[in-house]
């Protein structure tokens, strides 16, 4: 057991690691750091970089208003290009812009108010936060009850859990595809499949996903989805949101945030809202082109990687990690907040540990960089396209020696 | 007459311009260009590029999610000092998040939920297109009347013109202060205090205010406003918008969207929506950290050049435009499209022309760039902090000679 979890064994694992190399396209001034945080802000690319400077410099520094012509199909071309390397759907249905949270919104209250002889919402206790409360906003404010599934806090949503609350009376059922705190994956086509024959709609957040897991939307037949591009898609702090609404969807669902960016002939400025019979409906005001950019160049690394290469190694860091807890961290008061069966595990960790926020600083101090979610979990997001094993290794040999303190 | 318009003129005019050498701040890497759009798109300032440089390479590359740190107070402490240096608004009332759209609805919807026994939303027809249908897809989600003021499309909005629109039923008021067409700077302090005396709310749209005309909100009790930042702020293309809600106004009114950036104690993530007592709660999901970076920079050099010279410049920029004009476009078919009086005038002026947007287009071919707007306006924003009277000699003389040919 000794030889398989030393340092060694890491550096061969690295070393047969078909995608050890694209951790050269990011920029690491600190080869020292070990970055475990990439399921909360993901790393900067050389390619990224350059791209935004150029963006910056030249589109709008040289070009100015003039290079509008090119931003204006960017939030739609950049979503096609992400639907097609990620998401697992078709063109027409994917746009980038404004944030999650916003994006959600949009979304839940389009499908709320296409089923409006449906008076419940319904949503899981172990939801995102940001989820949570713009159902419980929407619901106030429409007067529609939200009904909350009571979900596992380490292991994954499946459609035996959520059967018991989904009924004629449900408008709409929002989960998160990967867990933020625990990393369990939801079955979306099952539960999808439940929603569906109850009459409702579904919306996924697939922030903690996109990136990291092959996720399928058209194959699992989705209504809608939204999703961060700042973790795995590496697209930088607060860069914009993606939204996918099903192309047979789209003629039924109208979001309520009425803007001149989701207008038919938009420079037309015709007196009434008369919006464009596509995706572009979902899109509001105008989109921040560097984030854009930084989406677009972020996808084009992942694609080149391979999202199944992705998610093949993303797995292969996540079981190291919890093959190193199980040998040294368990003894020392830790245990696994994700689920052990590789199957139902994102690519982040989640350790629970009574001083986890303190053991968080502490590793922060020392250049390891996980992050600390509430009440008692570290977690640990080894970015499969920029992390090596041995920085697995260094991550839970730097904890060992802290906790053992 | 020949004489004050001449070339030379202009010349002697930029060199007594007192913000002359601020020019030199921006990148012009095509000195020839006749930039007359900055009430479209600003221009990049050199400490812009820098601050976003630092931003990507350092904040992000290098310091990762530890940066989160700085970066989760920006929204209001930018904010505060857009409020301080732009719109005369004191601390704890400015954030700057999302795009003017998105936070148009979180007012608008905010200030009509807080008078749910009044039934009519008003604004007026020349009113941007964006903010009417914001309000437009409001009144039908909740059953409310939208009121349309016919306004003048070339002279300012009055109180005397917008009073018979309000009364008792009314809920909420929006107009812009400066109108995106003709310029006219509508009559804030007036139509406050109409629409106070009959106990409805007012909304603001500031965007071509911002920057070129010293902006009152607290000194004129203005409840809500809202404006963008990619224009007279130079925060580039998409840049994230602001939002103002009068300190004495945010106890009673809740904005629709509830988002974890709103939420208090964020990162405890409760089990329910529990919002910050102040301006806070109109925040709703992760802000983009280069463009609060790119706000940040554009209006300190707004804030060192001085609302007071740059509203004195617009006046003097525009009214030199307005007079090349009179002596050399009139004949040829144009005629002025904004208020001649400069003070009813923002840092803009339309001229209208039937083949308007053909002449756009030749303009631009020539390097002298504008835009149009529908149906037969060219808008010049010869914008203060970096347009000199020569570029608008150069601009006047050039859509001479092609509207002669």
């Amino acid at each position: 057991v000794t030889e398989r979890l030393s340092r060694a064994a890491a550096e061969q694992l690295d070393d047969a690691d078909p995608l050890a190399g694209l951790r050269d396209r990011f920029v690491i001034d600190d080869p020292s750091l070990v970055y475990m945080d990439g399921n909360s802000l993901g790393r900067l690319s050389i390619a990224t970089e350059q791209r935004l400077a150029r963006v910056i410099r030249q589109e709008w520094g040289g070009g100015l208003v003039r290079t509008w012509e090119d931003w204006l199909p960017w939030p739609g071309l950049v979503g096609d290009r992400l639907g097609e390397a990620l998401l697992g759907a078709a063109p027409g249905q994917v746009v980038v812009s404004d944030s999650t949270t916003v994006n959600l919104y949009k979304c839940a209250a389009a499908a709320i108010d296409a089923l409006p002889e449906r008076r419940v919402i319904v949503t899981d206790s172990e939801n995102f936060p940001t989820d949570r409360y713009v159902v419980e906003g929407l619901a106030r404010e429409r007067g529609l009850t939200l009904r909350m599934v009571r979900s596992d806090p380490v292991g994954p949503l499946t459609a035996e859990m959520v059967s018991d609350a989904i009924d004629g009376d449900v408008a709409l059922v929002t989960f998160s595809h990967v867990s933020f705190a625990s990393s369990a994956i939801a079955d979306m086509p099952a539960i999808t499949d439940l929603v569906h024959r109850a009459g409702a709609l579904v919306l996924w957040d697939l922030s903690h996903a996109v990136g990291s897991y092959p996720v399928e939307l058209d194959a699992s037949n989705v209504d809608l989805a939204v999703g961060c591009t700042y973790k795995y898609v590496n697209a930088g702090p607060g860069a914009p949101a993606f939204l996918y609404v099903n192309r047979a969807r789209q003629p039924e669902l109208r979001q309520p945030i009425w803007g001149w960016f989701g207008q038919r002939d938009q420079f037309e400025m015709g007196p009434a809202y008369d919006p464009e019979p596509g995706i572009a409906q979902f899109l509001v005001g105008t989109s921040p082109a560097l984030g854009l950019a930084a989406v677009d160049e972020g996808l084009k690394l992942l694609a080149e990687a391979g999202i199944d290469r992705l998610r093949e190694k993303g797995v292969a860091l996540t079981s190291f990690l919890i093959d190193l807890h199980d040998a040294w961290l368990a003894e020392l008061g830790f245990r696994v907040g994700s689920p052990r069966d590789p199957a139902t595990r994102g690519s982040h960790v989640a350790l629970r540990h009574p001083e986890a926020r303190k053991l968080c600083a502490a590793l922060i101090e020392r250049g390891v960089v996980p992050d600390f979610r509430t009440p008692d979990r570290l977690r640990f997001g080894p970015a499969p396209i920029s992390t090596r094993f041995v920085d697995v290794w260094d991550a839970m040999d730097c904890l060992r020696s802290l906790a053992a303190q």
